[in-house]
């Protein structure tokens, strides 16, 4: 699959506000561990060879600017602002989770020590409104307030995540709306941000926000999918790699919360190891009780949901064509 | 020392407003957290006897609303903002420094994990924003830039001081300056951002703002004089805990750094702990080279700076008043 153009067009103009922001707020040892993050540099501060990051939700944001009439130049302090909220959770997120890779790379906990990367996560997040409020944009602090209520979400699906992780008896609701703060929150931010920026009235801003959340869910489950039957060629993961870790994740939860789970509720919950034999047999009992089929059709609904907010959202046709592209590109990995 | 009474204003006013914050923006998981480490619950959730923290820095920013000629209540979203932002670095703080008790109590990550102590204060730092763009004063746009600025700065100064620990070479100016960010940053945001919430001019703003940064600096010192010659029983630090620790404390570092300091670098920077009878050998080899005499004029001087800027700024003369009294409360401790 070719990468959407809009991604291009992210890459050159967001990419070097990103650097320069990162240059102008983080003080310069907190900017090292920012430029390993983003993939600008190597571990010994180098330029690296990778492009860095997809700018998925600075792509997002951009169009969501352009979605209400402005120029894509418009949104680009939207597209920063997202893109360091992101980076923000992740820095925070690896620490939590103890993963020690990323793409992968070496997670920046890993070669700057915990302390660092607790404080470059709180830099970008810091810096993330700074850019919003500097841009001087007519809806700047009211684009503030929406990422900051993003953020919020994020970190309360992040704190559910965490303490499931620790419970058996997780609810498919429960971890639907887990998924819907975590992921669906700044996906959402992400397609209204660069609207709300630019001062677009708020009916505008609702539907993009809708259209990301379904995206973010779909994306969500899609990425779950992947988690245990992806190829791991395409997805950089072992298969099976979110069952050997025990991940709650969507397919599994709503296995394990269907009727004749108890085979996978002994096996998935007791405290030892699984063999490979048997992270083989789990994901087929997970298939067997409907999790990969609930998954796969919940994906398509949520699809369908956000294509009915993209079709009534009041946009130009190429904005709504490139929204789309970007939204298939997101939930339109095979599996 | 009896308490002054602006510090029981800003109790009154200030706490149901951080309490009711701390309800409005936080997810239920992390309030619990956040409550916990505001003094508001003890470990099960139950409501302290304790009144919480001094609420000092939003007294300061009450005063600062008044100085402009606003009333205190002008300024309560401005003491929330502040307070949450304190929190959130107390938060991450204790992690990085592993410190296991504050003010006699544990700290949150010992009782919650790592993980939601690190959220809690994601949470608090996103609600800090928030508390003052939700608040529609005119000056709301600028005070979220003075204050993520201000919090820029005192995430710089913190990964100085994490990188100070594993250095034997920092000079004073070095150490000076990590502290002017560390503590100065948020004590100058704190006396300048109720003017600056309420839209005062930017030369009163800035006046408050250099008055607060010279009472942090002060500040700083006072607290280093007291981590190795305070009472402990007015401290509630075991006396000299400071060298115990190793800390790079502003009279330690000019000990080190004056002429003839080869016992103490060989003391002080060797990898093994100092037994009890060195701590005190240490203490008195730092006030011999000088360091304890450099503090405390160096903290005469500051509050002598301190006092030069509040004479020039035009506010109230009882604000004034009032101004200096919390001054000489925070840098009046004796030892």
């Amino acid at each position: 699959m070719t990468l959407p153009s809009t991604l291009d067009t992210a890459v050159t103009t967001v990419s070097p506000a990103l650097r320069a922001a990162v240059d102008k707020y983080l003080c310069p040892e907190i900017a090292a561990v920012a430029r390993y993050h983003h993939g600008w540099t190597d571990a010994s501060g180098r330029p690296a060879e990778a492009r860095g990051g997809k700018l998925l939700r600075p792509a997002l944001a951009l169009l969501s600017a352009q979605a209400a009439g402005a120029t894509a130049a418009d949104g680009v302090a939207a597209g920063v602002a997202i893109e360091f909220v992101h980076n923000f959770s992740l820095l925070h997120d690896d620490i939590m989770d103890g993963d020690r890779t990323r793409r992968g790379r070496a997670t920046a906990w890993t070669l700057f020590g915990v302390p660092q990367a607790i404080l470059a996560g709180d830099a970008l997040l810091t810096a993330a409104t700074t850019v919003l409020l500097d841009s001087r944009a007519a809806g700047a602090a009211p684009a503030a307030k929406s990422l900051m209520a993003a953020t919020q979400r994020m970190i309360s699906g992040q704190a559910s995540d965490v303490r499931f992780e620790r419970r058996g008896d997780v609810t498919l609701p429960e971890c639907v709306r887990m998924a819907r703060n975590k992921t669906g929150a700044l996906l959402a931010c992400a397609c209204s941000l660069g609207a709300s920026l630019v001062g677009a009235p708020a009916d505008l801003v609702q539907r993009l926000n809708d259209f990301g959340e379904h995206i973010g869910l779909a994306f969500q489950l899609i990425d779950d999918l992947l988690g245990i039957w992806g190829d791991p060629a395409r997805t950089g993961k072992q298969a099976g790699a979110d069952l050997r870790a025990r991940k709650n994740s969507l397919p599994v939860v709503a296995a394990l919360t269907a009727p004749g789970s108890a085979e996978l509720r002994s096996l998935y919950l007791r405290p030892d190891p699984l063999t490979e034999g048997e992270v083989h047999h789990v994901a087929g009992l997970v298939e067997r009780l409907g999790g990969r089929d609930w998954a796969q059709d919940e994906a398509a609904r949520q699809i369908a949901a956000a294509e009915k907010n993209l079709g009534a959202a009041a946009i130009p046709d190429d904005v709504r064509d490139e929204l789309r592209e970007l939204a298939g590109f997101v939930t339109g990995r095979r599996f």
